[in-house]
């Protein structure tokens, strides 16, 4: 069923999709998506490439985009009451990109648990297609007082969760 | 009165002391205060020198520090329900900060209103002394839902109201 | 001649256009560019809104945006040894971005020397029109090793001086 | 011999010294050095804490803390052709740092090779000792063209390199 999203598993490999119950219809959500930016002065350090952590803003760019894309505003997210905290990030640096590059992160959906969600990136340049970064994180349902919640039905809906 | 700032005139030159009612005892409340910072990579750019917007951040530092010496640390501020929100900055750029580089954040308190209030900045290098950045910020008095409001007689004693 | 810029006249009002020998077509180099971008969460503070030393990061990317539309990326410019170093930056906030917010950065030419150039800049809600940051900044021509340099014919020409 | 080092075994558990043929004197070169910072305003996100990609330039901060005690400023290593570029980042998050913390990075030298070191970084609250983040960076040693170096003798002496 997920060997519509070969184009990513092409790419990554070994990421592995344990994603109960989730069962997403493949053309109505897709497990990946992809937006691009392009790097800003201000993203760039001495050494000429972009600082490291500004990739995990672009992560977040990215993921933000990935829910945008199914409906949900991160910002509504938040209005019912959940923001998504970060637990853990991994990044693994491959080439580095430069100033005013245009830069493409495809972010996949890679697990949905009632209270955890896991992205998995790769950050690529967008005119030749190579491979920058790649990285993932997992994030937890919080409320605003800093509480671990269940996701809303809205955000697991989004994901192509069927029955919620 | 204000003579006793002598060091800052020295090297700001013009800058005026229009602070009614403010008539701060120059011993226990100096108009200045500096601070240091070492220059992190994070903060340079491609251009081998410390990327500009990074000055800003610098004098929020100065200007917390400026006010935790007077005893009032800004996160007590905001949970007496009065934030500051920048108004208008001004920067002037003399000589590049790079990586690495001892700075030293001279903070003056310039003008007190009701509500707003003025600070001027010199940054400069902390070994040679060399004039780096100069600037000014004014800031309002804000509540948590954005109205303007008067500053708390904890602020203004602080910063050397003598009626506060 | 310069009456096409209408639209910024009405907006920012008392702009002094004193460009000479600046005397651009108004079809093929307008005064005004606008680029449009989005809020990232990494932006924000816990004020709730946009940190404000990120607003002249916005105003890099829309004069980058601005020479860009013109012919020449900026990165282009570096390559021929002529780095835009800012002189001085000045910013007025009349009303806080927040996250995720269609931001729209509308840059304007405003002085054309043959060493320096000063951009105004209007930051505004992409959606609602709602005026959030005016501002400056004049840049100098700095060579890699950080000598004051003439500007090149390329970036004369992109500005839109006739004769360069 | 490593048993000096109690301290941060006590703290991160099953850290494994796989470093050869790295033999540091505990007395002269202990493992593990803290640096303190204070969370900046800049810092914080509209969650009310920090937003997370700073605590990778606070690793960072870290380990040009970890090698200046040591002997070798990086700037001094940049200046000798070799940088060190980052090939991967791994942080958890266990709590939050908040604006106006006081912060402790505690940095280990966790693998030295020839070309590629790996540092593991505690981040706790200064006074509570709260555990905020911990994580683990490998850098590579790269020339200012990008190509992949060996590290230079005065790095691997100020690391403890018995022989270099």
């Amino acid at each position: 069923m997920y060997g519509e999203s070969a184009l990513w598993q092409r790419r990554l490999g070994s990421v592995t999709f344990d994603v109960r119950p989730l069962r997403p219809d493949p053309v109505t959500h897709p497990l990946s998506s992809a937006h691009e930016l392009r790097v800003r002065y201000a993203e760039t350090d001495q050494m000429g490439v972009v600082y490291h952590a500004n990739y995990l803003a672009w992560c977040e760019v990215g993921r933000t985009e990935f829910i945008r894309e199914r409906g949900l505003p991160y910002a509504e997210l938040e209005r019912q009451g959940c923001g998504l905290a970060i637990m853990d990030a991994t990044l693994r640096f491959h080439a580095p990109a430069r100033y005013d590059d245009r830069i493409r992160v495809v972010t996949t959906l890679a697990e949905l648990k009632s209270r955890t969600v896991r992205f998995d990136y790769l950050i690529e340049h967008a005119e030749s297609g190579t491979k920058l970064v790649t990285g993932s994180t997992t994030l937890i349902g919080r409320s605003p007082d800093g509480k671990v919640v269940s996701f809303p039905a809205a955000l697991r809906r989004a994901l192509g969760e069927v029955d919620a």
